[in-house]
């Protein structure tokens, strides 16, 4: 049997600012979840006055980019996923964000998120897209398996976007 | 080759009050991050003039209470579920929630909410509790299987709260 709730443990005081590093992960390939992701980190970040990280990571769990391309290519594909970082990064301090960290990796970006860049930036809180899409007919919404992946396994919180 | 990233797809009006409404699911079961996510609620309803939805579900998943329990003991459980949700509800008032609702499920606590409770109050986010616990040598934490389903399962963004 359950014991009724202490209502002295719920007495709190409002915190405007509970998230101090906020870690937003942005995916070329899912641009609509991700900016939406993006944009409500950056609001949260601006009114909390938090540490902004933008990351976005060169997935690689599909293609051995290591043994199928060029260095050259594979120079120019981190380039393009650094420019793009830069992008969102400019966009956050246009936006009033004014301590903001760049962050790149490379894998799956969940494991790479997990394991290299979180452990790296220490964020209260990871934000990301959810690349979803209908699936049955219970009319059910799936979350693509990489923000699955983080929500399971962030030692943080975890706020998965979902238009 | 990925695309290279539109700044203009970027650009944005802040908006400070992105959720109108707000479901937060408390279990007993787990009073530390069940208390977290409530009070990140009350503080996000409160910000955004938000209608707050606060759900507990009985669980039954483990026990066939109506063949083991009188009807009763049954309507006791019931009771005190009702009257722990009152007592999150007059905390959320308390706290300037102006527009509240109180709500109850039976069943497995993903299940019931993502199956009946997200259809009748529709929220824009979902925030939940994380019931984590440090799994491996690796230090990972893993959240429960109720948060992490409804993560996966919801049709709208979820916050998974964790110390």
């Amino acid at each position: 049997m359950k014991m009724a709730i202490d209502e002295k443990a719920l007495d709190f005081e409002i915190s405007e600012k509970p998230f101090k590093r906020i870690l937003v992960a942005v995916d070329e390939d899912d641009s609509d979840s991700s900016i939406r992701a993006f944009q409500f980190a950056v609001t949260m970040a601006k009114r909390n006055q938090a540490v902004l990280g933008i990351v976005s990571v060169l997935e690689l769990q599909d293609l051995n980019v290591f043994e199928t391309l060029s260095p050259e290519k594979i120079n120019k594909l981190r380039q393009n996923l650094a420019n793009d970082v830069n992008v969102y990064a400019r966009q956050a301090q246009k936006h009033g964000v004014a301590e903001i960290v760049q962050l790149t990796a490379e894998g799956r970006p969940g494991a790479a998120i997990i394991g290299e860049v979180i452990p790296e930036f220490k964020p209260d809180i990871l934000i990301c897209g959810s690349k979803s899409k209908p699936v049955n007919s219970r009319q059910r919404i799936f979350i693509g398996s990489q923000a699955s992946y983080m929500a399971q396994n962030a030692p943080c919180s975890v706020l998965v976007i979902r238009k």
